[in-house]
């Protein structure tokens, strides 16, 4: 059979590991894919010295690749929203299938994107997008199809599980681990998107998408970030034996799908409690299956390349297939999606760590249990701190049982309110992922 | 669309849980498949008290579902070589597409099967074969295929993996446990295919396959069980920073593919070492991605039924595919196999665990070193413990670089020759897989 022709748009950190590992493996990938893949045209406006292009053409016109006729698959690997949906539509208008990383684009304009290719006959394939060289979009979507999915919950930003990692081993702050991370190149110079947990919530988005059957709502996604966290609740979590994660979770409910990315309390014994550096690893939970886990590196030039490229191997295996039998984009049939809702995080029940700053006299404790009991809240565990800090005041550390959102945040109102306490108190969810 | 009708051979543990997860996800797989999956016919000798099988047609002769013509999937869950190997023949003759949850008939006759279904352009599946509902295969055949594999291990057998976690968080026996697995039913009547890593062969013979693309070649897997290892050796293990993990572990070198079961010293902060009880977890390095891990349920009825059903859907999809451009049996296209020997164990590098037993007097631990280095052996740590046996024995542990299998054999001979070493000596295989 004749060479599948490609064309990558972007030749920057994935689109320069992209064209190597299509180059280096051309052999066995052809040995699996049954034909050979030949990239046939890259646009990029910068030389990267990563890459021996050898004869490939190149423009710095991402509209040439789009409108190659010679061209089978548009890989477009540019990032970010504006040109990149230009691209994207206009090669499905083409007739072209399209394969990409980009996150934001799928979490934001995916719907739009994928009713597009449906009208055309193409397939949007986007395994790089989420967890970079893990394949859990199609261990999701395929691998755990008999399933009813209950939740899905990931460590799905290196940059994040890098700075808690070197929080805890080595007692580090959070502001002195990014000024690393960023010398290291793990941190983008505007660290917004890492540390505030939206680009979390971008995979999140997708996976939770993929998992329930409900359209991309990444607007509806409840986002904090870590830098509040401190290595005191860092060590705090430690000694209850709790590892602190910054989590995405998605959640089936009677009610509706919770969908939210916060730094999680997880017990120090689960597996992915032990996901260290820049790694990910996301955990499913099937009805059939039970709990599963899919560990990698979340990001970097092969790693997500090799995404890219298994996504570029799919489609050539589809291109023969009658569309109305491919796996749907988002792995139920466009038809058949669900209309639960996104649940608002004030809907959301989980556990909590509270951390108050309380005078050291008697009556205190019995105060804040009062406070909670009326509210329903049950407390599970409860630490003190004899170190006394500044003003008399003294750590107290709280876990408490599930619990809406709603009532912990009257709760812990009522607790700032009182004259015992210092100052907001710190609140972190945990979950128990078992 | 019409739905799909499927026939269940067998309803044992697995059979009833495929027939119960078709029946209660019934709605959320035909969203996901877009037509339904109907079973039309089971064939069972014994009622399985787990499943209500309403109005489904049963019958006690396996054939009848395999010349029923309104059968299009055969799902194959008798197990055993014997009548399942005539029943998937069978069926792949009447042009029917098979499912098969069955690691011994795949990794003994899967050559021959796959070349019958090729000529017959259908499809056999058999993700639920290894490591229950982890699905290693698809991530390996599809969601990896851009990578050259270099090496995969896994703990692939949840009995053993189940009786080294006693052993090594309880401090008992190897046949104390061995006794409470059979109990819970963990355990076979017969345990040797679990004990003995016949099981965990069978399994890694087929993912070696899949990796490397070579041609199943179960008779040249290496195989060593964990009925002889101690409570002294894991905690020896333990205090060198290693756990113990009954690992497959095949492995891609220049001049062949090492395929190997046996207990290994893992070290402890690696994510498999903490994979406990009786889950399974796969670790697969690729050029491209790095390592990556998939952990989950390696079997039971349910976890083993959500791999048999999601391989029913993928069928499903592949009704319609140009047969020419489905994913491969074995990853690779038939016809694009390597010819890569399985290199016999003697010819395997691995760094080893040695337990001896010395006379507790000069010149011994000398002696040692010396017939070490002699050949080509480097040491990378010693531990003698001041407890003294009987006879005036205390025992050495030594850790060794990596060494090829043949050398170290030449040197146990050779230490257990001399007059300061009583009895045979432990010899326990170290891998990093970092």
């Amino acid at each position: 059979m004749k060479p599948v022709k490609v064309g990558i748009c972007g030749l920057g950190t994935v689109g320069g590991g992209t064209f190597n590992v299509l180059q280096r493996n051309a052999t066995e990938i052809a040995r699996r894919a049954g034909r050979g893949i030949e990239v046939a045209q890259i646009a990029t406006r910068h030389p990267n010295p990563a890459c021996n292009l050898g004869m490939t053409p190149v423009t710095d016109d991402v509209f040439e690749l789009v409108n190659n006729p010679e061209i089978d698959i548009i890989v477009e690997l540019i990032g970010g929203y504006t040109l990149a949906k230009d691209v994207v539509l206009k090669a499905i208008e083409n007739g072209k299938h399209v394969v990409t990383a980009n996150k934001a684009l799928i979490a934001v304009h995916g719907n739009e994107i994928f009713s597009a290719a449906s009208a055309k006959g193409v397939m949007v394939a986007f395994e790089a997008s989420v967890a970079g060289g893990i394949p859990i979009i199609k261990a999701l979507r395929e691998g755990l199809a008999a399933n009813q999915i209950d939740w899905v919950a990931g460590i799905i930003n290196g940059t994040g599980n890098f700075i808690l990692t070197e929080m805890r081993d080595k007692g580090r702050t959070f502001e002195d681990v990014l000024a690393e991370a960023q010398a290291l190149g793990y941190a983008e110079a505007d660290p917004t998107f890492d540390v505030e947990g939206i680009d979390a919530a971008h995979k999140l988005t997708i996976l939770a998408s993929i998992a329930f059957g409900i359209p991309l709502q990444f607007d509806k996604a409840y986002t904090e970030g870590i830098t509040k966290l401190t290595t005191a609740d860092v060590n705090y979590a430690e000694a209850l034996g709790y590892r602190i994660k910054h989590l995405g979770v998605a959640r089936r409910t009677e009610n509706g799908v919770e969908l939210r990315v916060h730094p999680t309390l997880i017990p120090s014994d689960r597996l992915i409690a032990n996901v260290n550096g820049v790694m990910n690893a996301v955990m499913v939970q099937g009805d059939a299956v039970g709990p599963t886990l899919y560990y990698g590196a979340g990001a970097g030039s092969e790693p997500t390349a090799s995404a890219v490229v298994a996504d570029v191997i799919d489609v050539v295996r589809t291109l023969t297939t009658d569309p109305t039998n491919r796996v749907p984009h988002l792995a139920f049939q466009a038809d058949a999606l669900s209309d639960l809702p996104v649940l608002p995080v004030d809907e959301v029940n989980t556990a909590y760590y509270l951390r108050l700053h309380a005078q050291d006299r008697p009556g205190v404790l019995a105060k804040v249990a009062s406070i909670l009991s009326e509210r329903g809240i049950n407390i599970e565990s409860i630490m003190q701190k004899d170190v006394e800090e500044q003003d008399g005041l003294v750590p107290m550390i709280l876990l408490t049982h599930r619990v809406r959102e709603q009532d912990m945040n009257d709760a812990i109102a009522a607790l700032e309110a009182l004259d015992d306490i210092a100052g907001p108190l710190m609140r972190i969810r945990v979950e128990q992922l078992d």
